[in-house]
């Protein structure tokens, strides 16, 4: 990508103006992220209700401001002449995204905005109690009222085909249901016979190095924190906690962007990997360059390719054996007795234990796709049919019975896995959008480094980093998916890398 | 205290409407309050700068509404009519307390606010270097801009003789630095007196069973949850945390309410008491009637009143035998080695040794009032009197050598110790009318229950706590502090009462 300066015209007046509004935006957005941080890592049940007040005022401000008349005059006004080359891309992508967001807020009332945001809360917190007694009569209700909202929002927004492409363009631009599905089929495709052969193989990966035995929590914290600093998350500007379901949160990127993961005791790469994952979307936030701090810029470019970078740093990187050839000092030093007879090699070919499983989270790179398909096609009858809520678990069952050839055990194991749907529909998607961004990514990063494999078994890591700020996550949200995509591996997103990826690397390691 | 509905007149939609307004400030302040508390427990260093911002942002949003024509409308028409009967005690206080915030705001300018509380945040990161380094001159900038700050506020907010009697009437209403230095004086002398009479009666008392022992920071951490347990502090409503200095904060009183201490390894009381102070303002505010949430009256009633729950569970119930009886269990229970030849009354004996000390959080009960008198003194100075910055630290010097007859080795120890002064001035003589207070409370207590010791020791704590709630607690800030004290005890503040309790119990203590 070709060196540019990456900040606003700040001799230019109306977009300091501009400036100042979204700051103060998100300024609040971030306290408003920092209170759902709290809610999730540190809050006291008991205050589950004054919260969601507070949460819900919150937001309604947010929105007052984002669509306040002013601001639609300055867009106006700025939108005639960002065009000009003397505005830098910056510019540009400021005025599109507080545009897009404006469009986005005034289509939606203001009491709406608040009735919505207590209906979240709400589900979150009765998700919570759900999922604990495997109930999903308790939350059903909670989730009907979503998927309302969920469809008046799609009506208010509007949409080119179906309902369910306004929530889709939401997350990432440009793209509608029909486009979605013809780029998951090559991914289905490989994922289902990938599967297959693996089950006929009757191969199997050893994976008694990292599970069934006792891993004590605070080694594992310890083990967490190392691993993320050799991956060049800045612990400066960012911490790690524990939560119900592993999350990313920024209060101002790149400077305070926080992560948590959750553990097992006798599986250890529930907690590990988790802290790559997040640590993925963390590095990448504190990679924005600093000119974007306090702007809507200052992000990923979207929810698929922030999920392109959990899934490299994860998966590609954090599941590889040249990685662990030169990071396995730190799993020895916090598990000596555990690791003292186990290579590196047994080690990360432990973590790639391909099986047909009930759980997204826990599931391997071959089948991760499979249960994102399942959702994105549940997502979909949500919003464009008239499906019953209590059809719901019935029909996420026999999916899984399709696709995986399993059946869950119970709700909780099932429908009521993920937390996702209280904030409501369009982010599954995101992460096979992620695994296809990634790998071609990944790509054009071992051309630009031919002796990949080496550096990192050196134990160097810093090489990937340094390119990936460079090359990407220092602009932020300028540039749009595909342009994006475009100007880091000058192709426009390709399924076929994501192809090749899993049948190289699968096939080697069951020897297909 | 006559039994009485604790409501507002939700029938009348000027209330309502003012009830709105209010809300919604108090919900963001709560959220400001987070954001506090995450500063000084959890944030990265690195994100000092754009929370400083943020801080900023919302303390400007938040002047924004408090001062809001529509508000100044609201206010003088429900003036007119609020004193007529069909009113309730609590709509009348929402009236004055929002009529009193929104005076104190229209007096200070947005910009201003907005420039204070980046002046406020910059000082407390510098504080906690120039803490670290002993570099009072690191510090000195930071403490002469607060000092024009908060003169610019008195004269704006206006005062009857002085200027530091704005700032005085801000934390307990009606007082002035002559009404205060009246009040002060019989503490003082009797402070002093009580201090020369225990040393020269040469008589000391064992504090080997808390102190130069390893006791090691996660039992301290469990014993100081089971003794806030023990008093009735409500963990599904609040939680435990570390900070430099001790805090308790609300996010939404009755409901989230939380506290900070902090551990020394060879020093139990700092963490334990620590906890029991903080515990005191905590179940103040987890006491309020649910009716009064997400209003400015859901709090202590004043800054004094405040500090007399905090020092009435910490010093009189907490540094009494008969609780520590009743109690001594949990002690055990977490250090069965240290404890198992040390009783109750050994133990709560140790809680009570009198020295005249450097550090105003680790005093006792005799010289702590000294410490007090001391900051008044030195608040008093820069607000009316002309004194260099460079010069404090000599003054403060010089005013410990006066009262306690010792001089700091380091301004680490000295000048630097506090936090307070970031924020500004007018908040330490809270600690002394608190303990004014609480003594007076403490005596209606006694005659209230004639077995308060036989119970105490028994293990009850309960009947204190629903007392205090009764009497004291539901009201939130109905009453200032001069009828608040005259409802619950049947007497305007009388500092005969301390006088009394030092003397009594101290030359129990010390055999004089």
């Amino acid at each position: 990508m070709a060196e540019q300066k990456i900040d606003f015209t700040r001799s230019d007046d109306r977009i300091n103006t501009l400036l100042e509004y979204v700051q103060e935006i998100v300024d609040l957005s971030s306290l408003a992220a920092l209170a759902d941080w709290d809610q999730q890592t540190a809050m006291p049940d008991g205050a589950n209700e004054v919260r969601g007040h507070q949460m819900a005022t919150m937001s309604g401000l947010v929105h007052d401001r984002q669509t306040s008349p002013q601001l639609g005059e300055l867009l106006k006004s700025l939108e005639d002449v960002v065009h000009q080359p003397q505005y830098s891309d910056a510019d540009r992508a400021l005025v599109r995204d507080t545009r897009r967001a404006y469009d986005f807020a005034v289509k939606l009332p203001r009491e709406l905005v608040k009735e919505m945001e207590i209906a979240r809360v709400d589900a979150f917190n009765t998700w919570v109690k759900a999922r604990a007694n495997n109930d999903f009569g308790l939350f059903a209700p909670k989730l009907k009222k979503i998927i309302e909202f969920q469809r008046e929002v799609a009506d208010r927004w509007g949409y080119k085909e179906t309902r369910y492409d306004a929530l889709l363009d939401a997350y990432e631009p440009g793209f509608t249901a029909a486009k979605v599905s013809a780029l998951f089929e090559p991914v289905r495709d490989v994922s289902k016979t990938m599967l297959k052969r693996i089950q006929q193989s009757g191969n199997k990966v050893d994976m008694s190095s990292v599970s069934g035995q006792r891993f004590d929590v605070e080694k594992q914290k310890e083990l967490c924190i190392k691993a993320l600093k050799a991956m060049g998350y800045d612990f400066n500007r960012g911490e790690l906690r524990v939560s119900a379901h592993p999350f990313t949160t920024s209060f101002g990127s790149p400077f305070d962007v926080r992560v948590t993961t959750r553990y097992q005791e006798d599986y250890l790469p529930m907690g590990l990997m988790g802290a790559l994952h997040e640590g993925g979307h963390a590095v990448y936030e504190q990679g924005v360059a600093p000119t974007l701090v306090r702007t809507p810029l200052a992000s990923g470019a979207t929810m698929g390719v922030h999920e392109s970078q959990s899934r490299l740093w994860e998966n590609i990187i954090g599941r590889s054996t040249a990685f662990w050839k030169g990071q396995f000092g730190l799993v020895r030093e916090c598990f000596p007795e555990q690791f003292q007879q186990v290579s590196a090699e047994t080690f990360a070919r432990a973590l790639n234990n391909v099986e047909a499983s009930l759980i997204r989270v826990e599931a391997d790179e071959v089948t991760y796709n499979l249960h994102i398909i399942i959702r994105f096609e549940m997502e979909r009858a949500m919003m464009n049919e008239d499906v019953s809520v209590e059809s719901l678990p019935s029909m996420w069952n026999a999916k899984y019975q399709d696709y995986l050839g399993i059946t869950p055990d119970s709700d909780a194991n099932g429908i009521l896995q993920d937390v996702h749907w209280t904030s409501g529909f369009g982010y599954f998607p995101s992460y096979t959008f992620g695994n296809l961004y990634s790998a071609q990514i990944y790509n054009t990063l071992r051309k630009a480094y031919p002796d990949f494999d080496e550096r990192l078994a050196g134990g160097d890591v810093s090489f990937v980093l340094n390119w990936l700020r460079e090359n990407l996550y220092a602009y932020g949200t300028i540039y749009q998916p595909e342009e994006l995509i475009q100007r880091v591996t000058g192709e426009a997103p390709n399924p076929q890398y994501l192809v090749d990826y899993l049948t190289n690397k699968f096939s080697q390691i069951y020897n297909l």
